[in-house]
Order: structure tokens, then sequence, then C-alpha cells
């Protein structure tokens, strides 16, 4: 294998990038397709796997959007990155922001927000704004700021922030040489399942799949807009990286829904929580409690036959599980206190 | 790029592996190389590049060796990994533990123990017993209980440990073309300073790169033993990832000093954690303290003229920045409160 590449240098002719823009990367990107052979069991598909993104250089998915906006802010002069978020946006934002010398201005809801939430970004040097206000008010401020000012909006209203994100289906194509015939994915504000598709159906449309997926969203029970039709006032869910009332990317979602003969499907807490589990207790991979809403879909779906035996399928797990750490801990034993000879130790465990 | 393949996959020929061990992998190794132009400039260095492990699946360079270590258990039909840790090699073992259908039983000291640092094993499931005891205690006792039973200790002691860690130095070599002329690494329980000079006797025996780095490796002043040429009986520092006072490698260490013509040095804590700041701000990339403890070393080494200017240096970044965001977040400000419309969100950035 060669060296990593980042997003840009691998894919830079299906990415709006001119011959000014800049070459950056913080080597985003290349992430596994960890295959699943234990829940593919117990689902009875064809084939399982898991495009851990928690591996990119920041913990989330962002990072492949972050840096194509980030590279055409350089180009365009931009003084500062600005958002509204208090997750994975931010600390993409602030990583990218500290690295190639651009300001990262973060606005947030006053008083609604963890601080422990925007630790990332602050190690990374973002600036934090508090407004009276709740998050929809936060991104409106940013908006105008943007407009008025040659400062960068980098949520995912931005454009070019989609076009880095497709090149996850890119990879998928790439490393297990066709496209799944299903690709389950968590869905907040929608933009990740719309790169998605559109990845798959550009390298579809040169050939370089047989196939599309079926594209099945999980939003948590709620914060399920997609689901029910309509905006949620007040979204709630344990997985914070989801918990999004009004989609920015709405019709690209239900347009990946429909073309692809897919569905967006509400799933409990309860059961992204098992989901998470799950995936680190038998295929030993660790992911946030938004990323496992994609587990906890396909299993619906394969229990209501939306999704047939035998089928090849994927789940994205769009951020690492050591962003959350509380969430995880929740319920966690202490350890059991023994005496320190290796017989007790060995009765303790049951092993004689 | 073709697809990852994890560390035995692609070094095969070059670890303790026969016919019979199963070809496991969460998809480990295979980490970037990321330039650091700015902090190389500030030092006057010929070129500098940061090892960021911290993107291994666990998100340390434990991963490596415990890939090793957990292929040869089950080829010898092992009934469960052991360990005395409370860190990186715990949360491995669990994930590879899990992943593979092995028991992961971790013995700690009794009431010395943050509970936060077992939330990843206990993630992946691992089995946790507190013993009555200091450290030294709990390791005694797992080698015994690995002397007795069958199953295996996944220690550093475990030499397919660091068999698996000398692969960072193969890619290094790989990715980058030749061997740098120093190597800056933290050294705890001695094992990857060990590894690396192993890797690169290695590659440079065959060929496959043109000279041998100088190790210089790094200690915390609060557990340094290399340094002073003694165990420390209270070895304390804020980078949990390398107190250790007497270290299991110790000669490993040594040797790879002596050899290269390199150094052990003492770093304070107040220079680790700038370091860990700098390498956030400057150059994007968060990381744990301890792996931070590479670039306060680099620097102290340039400081005192070990190091002279021009020269092609790398800093090893053992761990991700995420597995510690308490120690992150101290000092840290809290958000500035101001009015939500863009006018006094600009004048309160000082953008007109």
């Amino acid at each position: 294998m060669a060296a990593r590449q980042g997003v840009i240098a691998r894919y830079a002719a299906r990415l709006p990038i001119t011959p000014a823009t800049p070459r950056i990367t913080l080597f985003e990107g290349e992430t596994p397709s960890i295959p699943a052979p234990r829940l593919c069991a117990e689902m009875g598909l064809g084939s399982l796997h898991l495009k851990f993104e928690g591996l990119n250089p920041t913990g989330s998915f962002k990072d492949r959007g972050m840096v194509v906006a980030v590279a055409r802010a350089l180009e365009d002069g931009s003084a500062a990155l600005v958002c509204a978020s208090t997750g994975n946006t931010s600390a993409s934002a602030a990583a990218y922001g500290a690295r190639f010398g651009l300001r990262t201005l973060v606005v947030i809801p006053s008083g609604r927000i963890s601080v422990g939430k925007l630790v990332q970004a602050q190690v990374h040097g973002a600036e934090i704004l508090a407004i009276d206000g709740n998050f929809d008010v936060a991104l409106s401020a940013v908006r105008s700021l943007a407009a008025e000012l040659p400062v960068t909006l980098v949520n995912s209203v931005n454009p070019h922030r989609i076009e880095g994100q497709k090149t996850a289906a890119f990879e998928i194509v790439d490393d297990l040489g066709d496209a799944p015939e299903v690709v389950a994915i968590p869905v907040g504000n929608a933009g990740n399942i719309t790169a998605y598709w559109r990845g798959f159906r550009e390298y579809f449309a040169e050939g370089l799949c047989s196939r599309l997926p079926r594209m099945i969203g999980a939003q948590a029970a709620g914060a399920a807009p997609l689901v029910r039709g309509r905006p949620v006032a007040d979204p709630d869910t344990v997985a914070t990286a989801i918990r999004i009332g009004n989609p920015a990317s709405w019709q690209g979602a239900i347009d990946a829904r429909d073309q692809s003969e897919g569905a967006i499907l509400a799933v409990d807490d309860a059961d992204i929580l098992v989901a998470q589990r799950d995936l680190a207790m038998v295929e030993g991979v660790f992911c946030e409690p938004a990323s496992a809403a994609s587990l906890a879909v396909l299993r619906a779906a394969v229990r209501d036959r939306l999704v047939a035996p035998g089928t090849a399928a994927l789940c994205v797990l769009t951020g690492n599980g050591l962003k959350d750490l509380a969430v995880a801990s929740e319920g966690l034993r202490a350890p059991v206190l023994v005496a320190s000879d290796a017989a007790s130790i060995a009765a303790a465990l049951g092993l004689r």
C-alpha cells in the first residue's frame, strides 16, 4: 500500500477543485470498511461491512467535507471559518483552521450546551461565542455574518462539505469492488446521506460500480422529522450527532430515499444503545451513539423484511466512540475486589 | 491506494507468524506520517513528521502488537487474554478479545485507579478485577495466572507485542522513502522504543533504508527511571501512558539509545502540556499528553544542540487526545456571551 494521500489528492478530478485550490490535507478519509461477520450471521445477510469514519483525523466523517471547504476558503482569501455547532463540525473546523492558519469562530446557544462537547474545538483554538437563543438563531447569526464579511460558513449548507463527503462512497466501491446492495446510514442534518447517494450515482454513471445501493436512513425516534414529514420543534435523543429537528439537506435525503428505493426509519434510543454496545462487544468497533443508529435501523429493516436474507449490506459509522465516553460509561459495573494471589483471581474468573 | 490490509497481512514475512496463525485484523497500522511544517520551521529542522498512532482502531499504537499477540493466542488455543493495565493496553486487548472471541481479563490496583480510564476496556466487554496492592502486584498476579492456566498475558512482556509494534518503523520508511535522521518517542515501559529500533535495524540490514535514525526517548521528569539510572518508586506525571517507574523493556531502551547514538531525556509536565497544546493549535493534531512528550523532548534536544539545524526528524504520537479529554479541558475558558445579531458577533470577534 502506498502512503495515504487524503481526500483532495486522491479524488481531485471529482471534486470542486480548481488549479488554484491548495492541495491541503490532514490525511482524512481512506478509512477501513471493516467486515462484521458475527453481526452479518445474526441478521442472515450475505455480507456486512462497517465504514468506520471514526478513524478520521478528528474522529468523524466531517473531516472529508471540511478539507474541501477549507481549501476553497484559503483559495478565496477568507479571514476565518465560522459555524454554529457544538459537536463534530466545530471540532473538525477548528482542527483544519488551526493547521491552515484560519481563525475558527463557533457560535452556540447559551445555557443549553455541555461545555464538554466543546473541548475538542477549544483544544484546536476555536473561539466560542454564546448567544441568547436556540440553535436556529445561532445558525441564522453565522449565516448573516458570512453574508456580510469575508468569512466562510462551514456548516453543512456549505456545498463543498457535501462534495467532500461523497468520497466515502467512492472508497467503499474502490475497496469492496462494487457498491453494497444496501447502505444503512444515520440521518441528522441529512448532508451525509445526500453525499453518499451522490457519490454512488457518480461512480455508477461512469460504470465504476455495477449497481446502486438502496439507502436506508436512520433517525432517532425523538428527532425524526424526515420520518414524520415535518420539522420537530424540540428534538431529543441520546445520539447527539443526529439531534436535529429541521435538516438542512431535507430534499437531498428524500431524493436519496426515493431514487434508491430505500427508506428512512426511526429507531428508539434504547435500540441505538444496544447497537452501540453490540458493535463494541461483538465486532470490537467503538462508535458514537449516532453512528450505531445505522446498525439499529438495519436490524429493523431485516426484521420488517425491507432487507432480504443474503443481502450485501454496509453500515456507516460516522464518529468515534471516544468522543462521548460519558454516555458509554453509564451502567458499567465497578471492578470486583479479590485477593491478589493467582488462585483467588482464577477462582473469581471461573477459570478453575 | 489499495484498501487497508492491517499489520499481519502487510508484514507477515517479518513477523512471528506461522502458516497456522490466523490472519486477523481490525485494520490497525497504516497510520499517516503527517508533515508538521510550522513546528519544523520553529525548530529550524530540515523536515518534521508526526507519526500519528492515535488513528489506530482503539486510538493507540498498542493495536499493532496486540493483533500479533492475539493471533498467536488464537493459534495456541488460549482461553483468554489477561493484562494488568488501566489504559491503552487494556483497551486494545478488550477490543481484539471481543472481536475474536476471547475473554479479556484486566487486573488493576484497588483504589488508585480512575474508573474513567477503564471505560474503553469495559465497553468492549473486558472483565475487571481489583486487587489490594500496587501495579507491580497486579502484574505479578497476571504473570502467575498466565504461567498456570491456558490464558495469554498481553502486557508488553509478551514478545509478540514488540514484534507487531516494530511495523510502525517499516511504515515510516515505506511512506517517507528513508528513515528520518532523528526519531523522538515517548518512553514509559520502553517496549515501543525497543520496537522502533528493531524495525529500523531490520530494514537497514536489508538495504531498505540508507541510514539508521538516532533515537531520542522522552520520559516525564516525575517518571524518569531510565534517565536517573534506577527505578522510581512512586512515578508521577500528567502523562499517564508513561507513568512507569520500572520499565519492562529497560535494556531494550538502553540499547536503542546507545546503539543509535541517541539520548533519553526527562521533560517537565508543563513542557509536555505546552507541546500537546501546540500540536493541536499549530498543526491540527490532537494527541495524548504522553504522546506530546516526543515534541517536548525534540525541542529540548534542539535547544541543547543534541539535534542540529536541518535535521530530518519525526515525532511518534502514540495515542489519540480523545482518550483523555479531562486533562485537555483544564484551563479552557467559558464561552463569551454576546447578542445574537451579526453586528454584535462581528464586533466581539474584532471583525469590524
